[in-house]
């Protein structure tokens, strides 16, 4: 089966964490918006023809099912793929922590938009250095410990042990994106977790993986995605 | 099995999806918090004697499976308590919905937690005012008209079409809440969503709800849970 993806062409976003499972199944997917321009999307986006509407993108289509909701995508691929153990308690574990990290990435991106992603970043400065202090200081830590101790637990390097999975990509992602956009609030940070940035090492040496992020496919970080480094909002 | 549930006593907040879901199917379950006091949930709280330690609370507990984040808790119990059909499909649509209704639920309690949790809302009151406006005025609108365009294309009267199901629940949750929170700007909107309004009421009245909507394991709504009424921000 060959899936279409559907997601934002310039940004990495949250398709970003369908991509890197894609990429790492080697499965065979068209990224809709990126191949055929952004405008391939637009009927999709608007629920042409569907429906079961998605609210927002990203959408991943697989034969029939048109699939919402990023984390909801990542728990269909992940057992065709074996990227996530067969068994039903490491499922819903793993799901557990991808929500976890879809919380965090709320947060992260709240730091630049606290008031609402109807306005720009410039619109909202005061908010945005007050959120983001709160960020670096307090919740930044907290997940961080949150998924180093759970690290530190299991043995073998991965977040559910000896078996790579799909939530090890996810915060390869994250630790990734954090480093751009809170590069001095993660350095800071950084001796207390070296778990986690050995996780991001070994996800990044991954063949496929590696391969992905030389190519460009891998969309650069940039100040219109979800990660966005603002000096002022880094302390 | 009896299930126990390790949320906070004082509030609905996000354990009252799951209760709901619990109380509909008609489930043994213990409110561990508050049934045995507040103390009882400290000690899972903090990870006691587990591995996979959840990041935040609800958890519930089935068996030796101790299940965190109120989505996935949901899509586990679903199943086997009959509020979701078996097929693969219609889960995986009832999770994608479920899961949007959680990016509501951020966005709802965000109106009074602009710049951060850690703060009391008196602490963020210009902010909350700007993000509660935006939020009545724009994402409120965004989401009960999305809802209300699924109610309309699925024939039945439930969002799933003719199939009751725990999203129903989580709809109804919703609106009482956003009507309890904002009442002026859910009256001022009420008119172009009769459907999500008809789909609140026919919840209450299933049995099992309006029996436990009566009791005392009902938390009132009050201002220390996700839903809470500032008139100031329901413009």
């Amino acid at each position: 089966m060959r899936y279409e993806l559907y997601y934002w062409p310039s940004i990495q976003g949250r398709g970003e964490f369908v991509r890197l499972a894609l990429e790492e199944a080697g499965a065979g997917y068209v990224d809709v918006a990126r191949e055929r321009g952004a405008a391939a999307i637009t009927p999709m986006l608007e629920g042409k023809g569907l429906v079961r509407v998605p609210f927002a993108p990203p959408y991943l289509k697989a034969g029939k099912l048109m699939i919402g909701q990023t984390a909801n995508i990542l728990a269909w691929l992940a057992p065709r793929h074996g990227l996530v153990p067969k068994g039903e308690a490491a499922r819903v574990w793993a799901h557990q922590l991808q929500l976890t990290v879809a919380d965090w990435l709320v947060e992260a991106h709240d730091t630049h938009h606290p008031v609402g992603g109807a306005f720009y970043y410039e619109d909202q400065k005061p908010e945005s250095a007050r959120r983001a202090a709160h960020f670096t200081g307090a919740r930044l830590p907290k997940f961080l410990g949150y998924f180093e101790r759970l690290l530190a637990k299991e043995k073998g390097g991965w977040i559910l042990g000896r078996t790579f999975s799909y939530v090890d990509l996810s915060l390869f992602q994250m630790v990734a994106g954090l480093r751009y956009a809170f590069p001095r609030a993660m350095d800071k940070l950084a001796p207390k977790h070296p778990r986690s940035a050995a996780l991001h090492d070994r996800v990044a040496s991954r063949p496929r993986i590696a391969a992905y992020l030389a190519s460009p496919r891998r969309i650069p970080f940039n100040q219109h995605g979800i990660f966005r480094h603002y000096p002022e909002l880094d302390t």
